[in-house]
């Protein structure tokens, strides 16, 4: 058997995930709450099954629900998306983004990353026959440098994919990058998969900027979404593409080859709970708060921190705590002290190594107050 | 921008669909039933829900599930796969079949189809620079012939896609179909996908043949099959693959970033009610009785048919009715006589016509009896 992948082996979350089983281990790697969702949210999707929901949604997704993702999108960033042609709903941001890759990249084709990047952005590239032109995020702030940038871009280049906010290292985009990105694209044909599974969870009274809010990035722009991070409910597996029609349009031929269609009861309940904007709203303040709770537990110890400004993920260095690499102590950390995390060097470039483990803050009070204890007696 | 599928246009089931709903047709055309999932199942979801099981799923699959399902292909086919390794739970076998493709096709590699052809083979071969080698089935009788298949086997032949039972024609490989395709594969490395979403509707006594029961098939064989057709519940989008350890390996790397996984409430309540095989067992039965239904009450009429072997498909022949090809006389009879169906030429080599249409009988009898009302006026 010729692998189309021979270098991906299984993904960190699986591996630590049964590392922390294994060893009972308080688990805060892989990016999910392990608080229950919105009972009205279940009680929804129970209702849709009960009225006869169960046999195959459209192809691009249950009408209603496209179209109050469209009056969200205008109401938070005052863009106009035709929902019959221009939004598409998905099995959760991973099929979305396989599925944006595979519809724009061939054979030689150059996709810029910047890492540390979530981990399903260059499989989908490869696969294709693209290639992945990494570029390394600043070591201190995880800012990108524009001009660098700049210097990364060939004739070959076909795509940027972008992740605000950015996981795994909590930063987010500012107006003043998304138009440094908006002036280094123009006058090319390159498309960009904005990322922003997030998009609800950004803190301290920054505003999320979606490139949907800037003309030529929202042209050239696949928005790829997640209900599953923005409402607790990471296994139901739903989210949503929105893009130009020319691009959904081929978007979709290759989604409705790959999945068809999406969870119909499911999208049911979302068209209908999506219509009280306090619900995704509300996660802002939601998420500060724990965020907030995990960095003062944290006031004293040996781990360093700059806030997270969004997702519900905090990075920590641990340079003082130890000298080895982060692999090794992540490890440690989940066989001696029972707290698993995320070393982040797996994401970076060439696996450099930043001794700075990522810690999901999106779990209960308990939990969080537990973790840091360990971390504070280390 | 360069399309990867320039030739592919709106799927013939939303077309139709389309069409059916603007004439308030009876609609006999995409593969759903129109009444309800058992109650029962809809409560187990429910309860998965409540019971918080609403984050991620291993990748894989829920391990209990995926137990179930290796022990219902011991007990029908008498094989053993390991459910940790060589079971993937999917969304739907469209995913199933994408990912299969995906992970083992690649430029030039040519891929051998029988035709007609359930739709979604052609462009995820295309997709990744594979060749679709059609062959068409015997126009009497959909059967193949296998010497005519093994003039078509070269040394590019990397993939045969087999799918029984058969849709659209309603017909089934026998055993001795099986031992041909086994034969003619012996001494090549070709890898065989097996769609087997109708594995469990199979009428007069016939009996399944898996390509599981074959031990030189089963060792190259990807075996895509779906909750959806089985448990009438095609919007869950729920199924699964089955492979030997080695193709299963490949399959997850391209899996685990398409999808990463597949819907956990839904995979815990199948997981339960896959416990009693009478829910499956029973579907033989069930839709036997559909099927004679439909066609006795079609007796005296000018349509001809061969009795389905299996799946919730009736071909009817119209020859004796209009000699309109059979595009145009679909459309006719959504359009004046508000019934639609499939016009299976476009699943045909070269869009051949043979005056046929596909009728899904996975209705209840009042619609059956309005449509059978309907085809014996014309
Ligand atoms: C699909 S598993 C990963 C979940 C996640 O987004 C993360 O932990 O980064
Ligand atoms: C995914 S839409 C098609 C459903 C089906 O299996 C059919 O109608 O052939």
């Amino acid at each position: 058997i010729n692998s189309k992948l021979p270098d991906v082996g299984t993904t960190i979350f699986t591996t630590v995930g049964q590392l922390a089983k294994a060893h009972n281990a308080i688990n805060l790697s892989q990016g999910f709450p392990n608080f229950e969702p919105d009972p009205e949210l279940l009680a929804l999707v129970s209702k849709a099954m009960r009225d006869g929901h169960n046999q195959y949604a459209p192809m691009g997704g249950l009408p209603a629900l496209r179209e109050v993702i469209a009056s969200k999108i205008k109401s938070l960033h005052q863009r106009t998306y035709d929902p019959e042609k221009e939004i598409t709903i998905t099995v959760g941001a991973s099929q979305a983004i396989f599925t944006a890759i595979t519809a724009f990249i061939g054979k030689g084709d150059e996709v810029i990353v910047f890492k540390p990047a979530y981990d399903c952005y260059e499989p989908a590239i490869v696969v294709n026959g693209g290639i992945p032109v990494g570029i390394q995020l600043n070591k201190a702030d995880y800012k990108i440098d524009w001009n660098h940038f700049r210097s990364k871009i060939t004739p070959k280049t076909k795509m940027v994919i972008i992740n605000t906010p950015h996981n795994p290292s909590g930063t987010i985009l500012a107006k003043d990058d998304m138009l440094e990105l908006q002036k280094s694209l123009a006058h090319t044909n390159i498309i960009v998969i904005s990322d922003e599974v997030y998009e609800h969870i950004v803190f301290d009274g920054h505003d999320h900027e979606s490139v949907s809010r800037f003309d030529d990035l929202a042209a050239r722009s696949l928005i790829c979404s997640s209900f599953g991070k923005t409402f607790h409910v990471t296994g139901w597996k739903v989210g949503y593409c929105v893009a130009p029609a020319a691009l959904m349009h081929e978007f979709r031929k290759i989604h409705q080859f790959n999945v068809f269609c999406v969870d119909h009861p499911i999208q049911h309940a979302l068209a209908t709970y999506l219509q009280q904007p306090r619900h995704y709203l509300s996660l802002n303040a939601f998420y500060q708060e724990k965020r907030d709770y995990f960095l003062n537990a944290l006031k004293g110890s040996k781990f360093t921190a700059i806030p997270a400004q969004g997702t519900y993920f905090q990075l920590l260095g641990f340079a003082n705590v130890s000298n080895e690499d982060d692999i090794t102590f992540a490890k440690r950390l989940i066989v001696e002290h029972q707290l698993a995390s995320i070393p982040i060097s797996v994401f970076n470039m060439n696996g450099q190594d930043h001794k700075v483990l990522r810690f999901c803050f999106a779990k209960t009070h308990d939990t969080l107050e537990r973790a840091t204890e360990i971390l504070q007696r280390i």
